[in-house]
């Protein structure tokens, strides 16, 4: 078993945000997908540790912001390698707080969406949360950064709580 | 409210195939995503109407190959655009009987995962199969299709039984 076949599904790079009464927080993701076209509806994998998990669950509500190819390396960082608990991930970005009162984060966004979680399922470390989409919009047509431009060309890394993260011992990239 | 967003999410391009007793079948998807690390799980999100869906359900088991970026679009077509129901989908193609008994498509594939159902979820019309990855295999170092590339450059369609089909009328490509 080559578990270096996973690095070869292709995903993009998103910004998920959620609240919690007045408290916002968003965090790096890249398994947002579509499950349904009628109605529109699309899950997202979030670690159960994360602090975005926990006030998706308080609020029922998420917002992802898709990020275009030429997001710079410090700012994926910035929502994928520290936690909320930590500080304030959202200072010095340019946001908006969308219809769900999920904050929408602008800064090298193509397009965002917001969804009311409907199902959610736990699965070992992560859960699937599955929304209706209640809005979306287009804001650029750059081109939208994949997961694997993300790792080739910006050579970012994994953290340890990503769904993708496979150990160095087990063939995973230090 | 803009549901072409939903068109700049990522992902790959797969076979996906299982089986109901000596009955093989396989279809397009571009919904294969890894949900946790350890142990390593993917899920993979199919319509219900298809037989695909219908053999996971039998068998508990489904494969998926990865898809390379030079792959024809007659290839993809011959699993996306028609059912298992009206013909043999694989008479012509080169594949293997894998550990879990479902077909893995090696022709233009650069990697391949088998899995075994642990959870699965109806979402609407179409199911999200959670599977825990028992073989994996990469195969070529060649670069995969994105489903980005395939609409872009390929200008591939996508079937009304996609979970990523938008009606014309909704904004979607013709």
């Amino acid at each position: 078993m080559n578990l270096n076949a996973l690095q070869k599904l292709g995903y993009g790079m998103y910004v998920v945000g959620s609240h919690k009464g007045d408290k916002l927080n968003a965090q790096i993701a890249n398994t947002v997908f579509q499950i349904t076209s009628e109605p529109p509806t699309v899950a997202v994998s979030i670690n159960k540790q994360n602090l975005t998990n926990e006030y998706i669950k308080a609020s029922g509500v998420f917002a992802a912001a898709i990020l275009c190819q030429a997001t710079p390396l410090p700012f994926i960082g910035g929502f994928g390698f520290k936690s909320g608990r930590d500080g304030d991930k959202l200072k010095g970005v340019s946001y908006k707080i969308g219809r769900t009162g999920a904050p929408i984060v602008t800064d090298h966004a193509t397009a965002y969406l917001e969804a009311e979680v409907i199902q959610s399922v736990e699965v070992g470390t992560h859960t699937i949360f599955i929304g209706k989409i209640v809005a979306a919009e287009v804001l650029t047509e750059d081109t939208c950064m994949t997961y694997d431009y993300y790792h080739q060309v910006k050579r970012g890394t994994t953290p340890r709580t990503a769904p993708s993260y496979i150990p160095p011992e087990k063939g995973g990239k230090k």
